[in-house]
C-alpha cells in the first residue's frame, strides 16, 4: 500500500510510472458483462437477492465447474459471496474460534492472516520455499498441526508467487486435513489464470473441502465485488444463516451480470486474455532473469513473479523504495506477503502491457546496473 | 424467514399473499440513480476503489449531513461499506473480543446479536418496552453496564417498532456511554424515512459515536449493497485497515450510481415516496388500532407498525401462522427479534400499496373476527 501511494505522489507531481505492484488485471470487464449489467438495472434487478445467491448464477457455476474441471458440484453447495472477501470471512467465521489455530503459508496472502485473527484464532505460519514449490504440502500439514489447529489454509495459483498445486500435490493435502480432522480452506480464486498446465481444483479430490472463487481476476469484475465459496453439505444450514447475518446478499446487478460471464462468446475473449498474461508472462519472466533476478520456481498461474534479489545487495523494501524513486517502476517488497526470507525477494505483476512490461524490464536493468556498479 | 417461505410456497401453489413481513421497500431504486450506475459500467468505473470509498461519495454524504442535518462530518470520517451490514461487521471487529460486551435492545434488529457474538464477544438484552419508547435510554445503559461492556448498539429509527429517539433522548445517551467510557453504535439506517418529526443524527451530540447509514431503505438502494459507517477521528487509520482487510472495497458502479442520489430531482422523488410511505403509515395504523390491536407508542419511521396482540389470545408465531395460512397475510412474529414480551407483538411492514395495505386489513379483520369467535 505504501509503494502505491509513491507511485500516485509521483504520477500526481507529473512522472511516469510503470506499475508492476497491481494485484488487478488492466483488462476491463468484457462488455457482454458490461451490458448484461446494465439491462439488470434497467430490468428492476436492484431488490435483495437470496443471502445464498441467485439460484440460476449457482447454476450456472454447478454447470462451469462440471464443464471446466469435470467435477460434480450441486448448486446447493455454491453461496456467491459479496468478493472473494466474503467467502474468506465466512469460512474463517464458521470455522475459526478464540484459541483455535489455522495454518497458513509464509509466503501467502497477507488478508488471511487478518480474517483468521479477526475471530481470535491464530494464524500459524509455514514457511514455504523452492521445495515446496512455495505450496502448502501434506507434510507441512502434519508437520505443524497441534492439538488446537482446526483448519489448514491452501491457494492454488498462490499469490505472490503463482505457482499451483499438482493433482498428486492436491491429493495428499487432501488426505494429510482428512487425517488430522482438519478443515481445508482452498483459495482458488485465480483458477482459470495458468499457462501451460491444465485446469484443476481440489474438488476434483474431495467433496469435503472449503474452496473460494472469484469473478474478479479470471472474469475481469474486480470492482464488482463477487465471488462465490463451495462448501461441503454439512456446512450448508450453517453457511446460510452466516451469510444472511453477516452480508443479507451479495449485490443482485452484480450476479444477474455474471452469468454474462459464461456465455461461449465471453468466454472466446476470456481465453484470449488468458493467452496474453501468458505472453507477458513469458516476457517478464525471461526478461527478469536475464537482468540475475533469480527464480527458482516457475509461476504456473496468476500473474505474478516471485522474484529473488539475493545478488543485488539490498533488503525487499529498500530495493523496492529506491526502484520507484529512481527508475519509476512500482513493485511489492516480499515482506508485504509474510517473514520467511521476505526480504529476499520482490513480486512483480504482470497486470499491464507488454510495451508497459519493456519499459518496466529496462527502468530494472538501469537499476540493478547502478547497484552493481556501487558493490 | 420461515414465514417468508411459507408465503412463497403459497403463493407457488397459486394462492394470492399481501406481503406485510418484508423489510424493503417496494419502490424501484430511482431511474436517475439506474441511469448513473448504467454509464458508470460503460465508462469502465469496474476496478477496486479505494477500500475507504470513492473520494467524491465520501464528500457527498459529508455534505449530505451537513444539507439535511446541519453536522458537520469531514469526509475522511465517512467510509463507504458493503451495505449497512459491512458497516456492523466493521463496528463489532473494532470494539469487541472475547470476554467483552456489548448491550442491545430486546426487541431489536436480529443480526445484531451475530455480528457481537461471532467476534466472541456476548450480546446483553436490555428488555425495552413503552415506557422507553423501545429505546436504548441513558437510564437503561446505566443500569446494565459492567466491567466488561465496552459498547452500546441504538437505533433511531428503530426496527422493529418504527420509534426515534429524541434530541434529548440522544444527548442523555451519549453522555451515559461517555460517563461509563462506551463505544455508541447508533444504528440510522432508516434515517430519512420519518414522518411528522423532523431529521436528526446522533452526530448533532457527538463526534465519538459511530453511525451506520445505508443507501437501502431511504434511498431504495437494497440490492446494491452500500451503506457506510461514520467513525470518530481516532478510529480513522484502524478502520481502514479492517475494510482493506476484510472487503478491499464496496462495489465501484454502485458508488458511483449513489452518486445520482443527492441531485435535486432526485431527491424530489425521494421525498414524494416518503409521503407516501407516511400514507401508507397512518392507515396501517389506523386500520390495526381498529381491528384491536394494541399501538401504544406511535412509530415514527422506518416502515413497520409493532403491534400488541394480547387480546387476541395467541402467541406470536400461532397468530402469524394461521394469519397466512387462513388469510394470506404475511406478518413477522415478535418472536424474530428478541425475547421480552416477544409473544405478544407482531410487525407488519407498509412496504407495499395502499391497495394491499386495505385488501390486508381485511384479511386480519376477518382473521381476528374468527379468533374473537373461538374465544
Amino acid at each position: 500500500m505504501q509503494i502505491l501511494e509513491h507511485a500516485q505522489q509521483m504520477e500526481r507531481a507529473g512522472r511516469s510510472v510503470v506499475h508492476m505492484e497491481v494485484g488487478e488485471p488492466d483488462f476491463d470487464t468484457p462488455p457482454a458483462v458490461v451490458e448484461a449489467g446494465c439491462r439488470a438495472l434497467q430490468a428492476g434487478a436492484t431488490k435483495y437477492s437470496p443471502s445464498a445467491g441467485l439460484p440460476d448464477l449457482r447454476a450456472a457455476l454447478s454447470a462451469h465447474y462440471a464443464a471446466d474441471f469435470g467435477v460434480q458440484v450441486p448448486a446447493e453447495r455454491i453461496f456467491i459471496t459479496p468478493g472473494a472477501s466474503g467467502a474468506l470471512l465466512l469460512a474463517s467465521a464458521l470455522l475459526l474460534e478464540p484459541g483455535r489455530e489455522a495454518l497458513i503459508t509464509d509466503p501467502g496472502y497477507p488478508c488471511n492472516r487478518n480474517f483468521i485473527e479477526v475471530f481470535g484464532a491464530r494464524a500459524k505460519l509455514v514457511a514455504v520455499g523452492p521445495a515446496e514449490r512455495y505450496q502448502m504440502t501434506a507434510a507441512g500439514v502434519r508437520r505443524h498441526c497441534g492439538p488446537d489447529t482446526r483448519a489448514v489454509w491452501a491457494a492454488s495459483p498462490a499469490n505472490p508467487t503463482g505457482t499451483t498445486l499438482t493433482p498428486a500435490g492436491l491429493a495428499e493435502l487432501v488426505r494429510a486435513c482428512d487425517d488430522h480432522g482438519l478443515a481445508l480452506v482452498m483459495d482458488e480464486i485465480y483458477q482459470g489464470l495458468v499457462y501451460g498446465v491444465g485446469p484443476s481444483s481440489v474438488l476434483a479430490h474431495t467433496d469435503a473441502a472449503y474452496v473460494v472463487g472469484s469473478f474478479s481476476k479470471y472474469f475481469g469484475m474486480t470492482g464488482w465485488r463477487l465471488g462465490w465459496i463451495v462448501a461441503p453439505e454439512a456446512a450448508i444450514d450453517a453457511l446460510e444463516r452466516l451469510s444472511q447475518n453477516l452480508f443479507i446478499a451479495a449485490s443482485t446487478p452484480a450476479q444477474v451480470a455474471a452469468l454474462a460471464a459464461f456465455a461461449p462468446e465471453t468466454r472466446t475473449e476470456l481465453e484470449a486474455r488468458r493467452e496474453q498474461f501468458g505472453v507477458r508472462r513469458r516476457l517478464l519472466l525471461d526478461g527478469l532473469r536475464a537482468l540475475g533476478f533469480d527464480v527458482e520456481v516457475e509461476p504456473e498461474g496468476a500473474f505474478y513473479v516471485y522474484a529473488g534479489i539475493a545478488r543485488f545487495g539490498l533488503d525487499s523494501a529498500s530495493f523496492c523504495d529506491r526502484l520507484l524513486a529512481e527508475q519509476g517502476v512500482a513493485a511489492t517488497p516480499g515482506t508485504d506477503f509474510g517473514g520467511h526470507r521476505a526480504d529476499a525477494f520482490v513480486r512483480f505483476s504482470y497486470t499491464t502491457s507488454t510495451a508497459a512490461i519493456e519499459r518496466g524490464l529496462e527502468c530494472i536493468g538501469r537499476f540493478v546496473a547502478t547497484l552493481a556498479m556501487s558493490q
